[in-house]
C-alpha cells in the first residue's frame, strides 16, 4: 500500500534504518549515558548553534506533554491552537500528567495563531481564581501544512515573553517548515528565543523517537525527572540517538523535509488543474487540503487511503511523506482523471 | 563493551533486526491497525492459549503504568513487592498517572511476596477514608533472579481474587521464569488467572517495546483510550508488533531466555569456587547475587561494568542478557581469578 | 459595609445561625452518620421528590470538582460554557482532580448554551486521540443573572442523553432560578432527568456548605470514596446537614431566593430610569449587569463595593443577596441620582 | 451521646459560638480578603512569634495536602509515619492531588518516627528512577495520643533539612501538644525551624476549619494559587479566621487542650485501677489507647462509643474532647465497674 493518509504510515528512512544497524553492536548504557547518545546531543548543538539539552522520547504526544510538564505547575494554563495536535489528537494526556488547563486559541484561515488573538486570552495575571497562563504553545508547520514566517514567529514569541509565557513549539514537522522557508534551523529556533521544542522524527521517517529540545536553562534543572515520570525514558536510548544521527548527518532532514515538500507541491499543482478540485489552503509544507466531489472520496481512498478532514464540506487531507514518489503522485491524478472523464461524459 | 550491568545493555537480537527490516516495506496504517499487528496479536492468542487482548507499548514503566491505569480508579491502592521496579525504579509515574496509592508489601530473602504478608495489608475494604486496595502487582521472575513456583503464583492470586484484587503481573522477565520453570506460557498466565501482564521485550532483545496481556475481559472496555492518554500509543506500531513476532516465532523467546538462564548458571557455578565470595540468592533466572570482597570491585567493574546492590554489603548485581557468551564469563572469572591469586599471595 | 459585590460578602441567615446553635449539642457521629446528616438527607428526597443521593461539601468549587469526578474517566471530557464559574473561577482544579479536559462552549448574549452549539462539540465519538465527551456542566441561574426556561433546559438535556452524556447542573444559584421560573424544585432537576447537581448553599445564606443532589443511580457506586479522596468530607457533616435542613424547611430557601431576585428587579428598575445606564442582561435572577458612564464606577465602589464585569465596556455586575434590602437599593439609587444631577449641571 | 470516639464527634465551643454570631455582620470581603481574617492572621504571628503566612481552609485532610502540595514537585516522594492519617485516613487524596509517592516509615512502639529509621529512606538522591525524598511529614501528637519531645522534633528536623527536606507537622492536635510539653507555640514549631504546618482546628472545638501555617517564605510564592487549586479556599473566610482568632485569644487553646488533656490523664489512672485493663501507650496528650477484654467491648460501646484500633489484640483507642467532663470519666468507669464486678462473681 501506498496512501496520502499520514507521513506516519509511511516506513523507515534506509539511512535510518542503516544506522539502527550500525548502533546494534556489543553492550551499551542504557537511559541515555551511552557514545551515541552523548555524540548526537553534541550534532544538535551544533544544528541549533546554542548550548541546548536534547531529551531522546517515544513519540509526539510523549514529547509535547513532557515539555509542557516542563515548564509549567498545575495552576497554570497553556494556550494553544484550537486546532493543535495537542488540543485535537492527544486525548487528556495534556490535562492528566500536567494538572493544567488547556485553552484553544482561534487559528485564522491558514491554521495560524494571530497575536491579537492570543492576547485576548493572556488576562487575569495573578488572579488566583483563574488558571494562570504560563505557555503558549506552536505548531510549525501547522495542522494545515501551513508555515508561519519567522517574523510571525518572532512576533508571537515577543509577545508570550513579555507577558511571562514560555514558547513551546510542537515541530513534528519541524523539518519541512525549515525547508519551507529555505531558513537555517537556528534561525526558526534559537533566534526565536524558542524555550522548549517537540521535535518530530518519526513523520520524518524515523522508526520512532522524538526529539525535546531545551533552550532556556531555567527548564532544564530537574528536566531528568520529569522525563523519567512521564514514561518517556527509554532504556536503550541508543536506538533513538542512531536514528537522529542519521537524520541530522549529511543534511539527510533537509533533503527529506524537501522531497516530502515538493511532491505536497506537485500534488497540488496537478490537483489544482481539475475544476472540481478547489484547494483550500496554502501548500507550504508537506500535506495539502482540498475539497473532492463527494462521489469520488471513497473510490479513490480504495486505492490510496487518506482521510477526510471535514465531512461537512468535503475537505480531504493529502500528506506526503519522505518515501512519497511522482509516480505515486502520478497514479493518484490519473486515477482522478478517470472520475473526471466519467463524470464529463 | 560487554557488561553484567542490565539485560537493557545488550542490543538487538539478530532475527528481531531482520523482522523490522522485512517490516519497512510500503505504507501501513498507523496505530495498530496494521496487518502484521493484526497478525502478531493472533500469534499472542495461540501461546497464551486464551483470547488475549495486547497491546504494544513502549517501556517497562509504561507498560506498568499504563496496565495498572487499566484495573484501578484513583482512590484504589496497589500492593506490590517494596523491591519491585514499580516501587523503586519508576519514579513516581504510577501515582502521577493513576492517582493511587502504592503500598509497599515486604519480601521474603528470596525478594518474593508471601501470602500471609500480602494478607496483612487487604484491610478496610470499605472503609472510605482508606485507598482501597484494589490489585496486586507481583514480578515475576522477581528482581532477585529468583522465580515463584506455579504453586506458589496459584496461592498468591487465589489470595488477591478471593478479597476482589486483580492480579498484574510485572513480566519484564517473563520468559526467564517461563523456561526456569520449564512450563508452557499458559501454565504461567491464563492458568492462574492472571487478569493483566506487562510483557518485557526489551530485555529480552528487541530494541524497544512490550506487550501488555489483557486476559480479563472486564479490563478492555476503555483500554485503547487508556493507552492513548497513557502516551504508550505508538503511531507506528506495526515495528513493535514485527519484533514480538519474530519473538514469539520459532521458540525465539525460549531459546533465548534458556541461554540468558543458563549463562548466569555458568556464572553462578564458577563464581561459587571462590572462597571470597558469596551467592546471595538462588539464581533461577538470568541475574546472579553475590558478595564481593570490597577490594575487588571497582576493579571488576571497568572491565565488566555491573552494579553494586548493597553498598552496606558489597553484594553486586550480575545480569546475563540474550549475548552474554561463555566466553564473557570466562573472561569474568579468569579476572576474578587473577584478583584471587593476587590476594592469596 | 453593605455591598452590591456578591451574594458571597452576605453573611448568614438567622434561621441558619439558630440551626447551628441548635446543632451543637451533646456528640454527633462523625462523617455524616449523625442523626442530623440522616434527617436532612431525607428533607431532599421530598423536595426533589426522588430517592436522590445526598452529600453535604463545603464549597462550590469542591461540588463541582466532585460532581464531576463521579461521572467522568480521566479520558474524558467536559462540556461546559466559557463563560462558566468551573471554567472562568475554579482554577485547574477541575483538570488536576479528574484530569479531564474542560471544553469552552460558546454562549448566546444571555450567557447561555444553546443546543445547536453544544452539539458542534459532540463529536468523535469512539476516536481515541480525542477526549471523549461524557458531561455536559450546564449553570442555572447563569453567570450573567439569566435563567434558563424548563423548556430550554428539556431540550439541552435531551441531547446530551441521546449522546450518552451525563447532565450535571452547577446550581451555586439553583434556587434564584426556581423562584424565578416560579416552578418546583422536582421541576427543574428531577423531571429534566438531571444526573447530578451542585446545590448551593454558601450564596444562598449559608455560614459555608453545599450539596451534591445525586438522581443518576449509576454514578452513587463509589461516591463516598471519592467524596472523600476529593477533600470535601466533612468531619462534622452535621453542622452542615443542619444548615440546609434550616433553610429547605419553612420554605425559607423560596423566601430568601425570591427577596433576593426582587431586590434585584426593583433595582434594574431604578437604574433603567437613568439615560446614562444601559442594563444589559435580562434580570432573571439576583444579578444586575449594566453599563455605567466610567466617571462614576469608582466613585460608587467606594460607598457600595461591586466589580466591573467588563473594563473595556464599563459593564458592571450588582448581586442582590437575602440580605439586602430596599434601602440599600434606595441608598444606591439616591447616590447616582446625585451623580447624575451633578453631570447635568 | 456523649463518647469516647474521636475528639470530632464533639462540638463547638461556646467561645466559638459566639465569635461566629458576632462575625455575621453586615457584608466582608470574601476569600480571605476581610478585617476579620485580616486581625488573625496577626494574632498568629504574634504567638507563632515569626512573620508567618497563614491560609484557613476546611478540614484536616486538606490541609495536609494542600501543605504538601505547596513543598513539592509530582517526582517527589514524602516520608511519613506508616501510621500516620495522611497515610493510613487521607485515602489517596495525597497522590491523587499531588502525583507523589507517600512512603510509609515504620514507627516506634510509641507511635513515633526515630531518626535513624527516617535516615533509611532518605536514599537515591540525584537518581531519576526513584521518586525523589523531598518532605518528612511528622505527627505532633502522634495517632497514639503520644507527644514527641522538643529535642527528639529537633534532632529530626535537623535530620531531614541536612538531606534538604522540608519538615511538615500534621498538627491536628498540635495544641495537645504544646500543653503536654508546657512548652511555648514557639518552641514547638518556629524554634525547630518547621516549614509548614497543618494546625487542627475542628478537633480542638472548631465548627470546622484548620490553619495552614508557613514558616518557611520558600513556599509561599505561589501558595495563594494552590489553595485555590486545591479546593480549600472559603468564599466567606471570615467565619474561620473568627472562630481561630477565639480559640487562640485569651488562652482559650490552652485551656481546652490542657483539659482534654486532663481528662485523658484521669481517664488512664482510672483504667489501670482494672487488673483486667492493660494501658498500651504512655497518656501524654488526649488519647488512651488499651486492651480491655472482648466481652466488655461492645456492651461498653453501646453506652460510649469508642473506636476498636486493633481487632486482634482487643487494644481500643478512647479519645478525650474539650466538652468531656469528669462526670463522663466517671459514669464509664462506673460501668466498668459494673462490668468488673460481675466477671468476678
Amino acid at each position: 500500500m501506498k496512501s496520502f493518509a499520514s507521513d506516519n504510515y509511511a516506513g523507515v528512512l534506509p539511512e535510518v534504518m542503516i544506522a539502527l544497524q550500525l548502533a546494534n553492536e556489543q553492550h551499551a548504557i542504557s537511559y541515555g549515558a551511552d557514545e551515541i547518545t552523548i555524540r548526537t546531543k553534541k550534532l544538535f548543538g551544533e544544528l541549533f548553534e546554542a548550548e541546548v539539552e536534547v531529551l531522546f522520547v517515544f513519540n509526539g504526544t510523549g514529547a509535547n506533554v513532557f515539555s509542557i510538564s516542563a515548564a509549567t505547575q498545575s495552576f497554570h494554563s497553556v494556550l494553544c491552537a484550537d486546532t493543535s495536535h495537542i488540543y485535537t489528537d492527544e486525548s487528556s494526556a495534556p490535562e492528566t500528567l500536567t494538572g493544567c488547563r488547556f485553552i484553544p486559541v482561534a487559528t485564522n484561515q491558514k491554521g495560524q495563531l494571530e497575536p491579537q488573538t492570543i492576547a485576548r486570552h493572556i488576562i487575569r495575571k495573578g488572579d488566583i481564581h483563574f488558571a494562570q497562563p504560563r505557555l503558549l504553545s506552536i505548531t510549525q508547520s501547522t495542522e494545515y501544512g501551513t508555515v508561519y514566517s519567522l517574523s510571525q514567529l518572532q512576533e508571537i514569541s515577543q509577545l508570550a515573553h513579555k507577558h511571562d509565557l514560555y514558547v513551546h513549539m510542537d515541530g513534528s514537522r519541524f523539518f519541512n517548515a525549515v525547508t519551507s522557508l529555505n531558513c537555517s534551523i537556528k534561525e526558526m529556533s534559537t533566534d526565536l528565543g524558542l524555550d522548549i521544542l517537540s521535535l518530530g522524527g518519526t513523520k520524518m521517517g524515523l522508526m520512532y523517537g522524538e526529539a525535546v529540545v531545551i533552550f532556556n536553562k531555567k527548564l532544564t534543572e530537574n528536566i531528568l525527572f520529569k522525563q523519567k515520570q512521564s514514561m518517556q525514558l527509554a532504556s536503550k536510548t541508543r536506538f533513538i540517538a542512531a536514528q537522529f544521527e542519521a537524520l541530522l548527518s549529511n543534511n539527510l532532514w533537509k533533503k527529506t523535509a524537501n522531497h516530502a515538500n515538493d511532491m505536497a507541491r506537485l500534488l497540488s499543482i496537478k490537483l489544482s488543474q481539475f475544476k472540481q478540485i478547489t484547494i483550500t489552503k496554502p501548500v507550504e509544507a508537506n500535506a495539502v487540503f482540498a475539497i473532492f466531489p463527494l462521489a469520488w472520496i471513497s473510490f479513490l481512498q480504495q486505492k490510496f487511503p487518506f482521510y477526510v478532514w471535514n465531512v461537512e464540506t468535503n475537505e480531504v487531507r493529502l500528506m506526503c511523506a519522505w518515501d512519497t514518489t511522482s509516480k505515486d503522485v502520478e497514479d493518484f491524478i490519473v486515477t482522478i482523471q478517470a472520475l473526471s472523464n466519467r463524470q464529463v461524459q
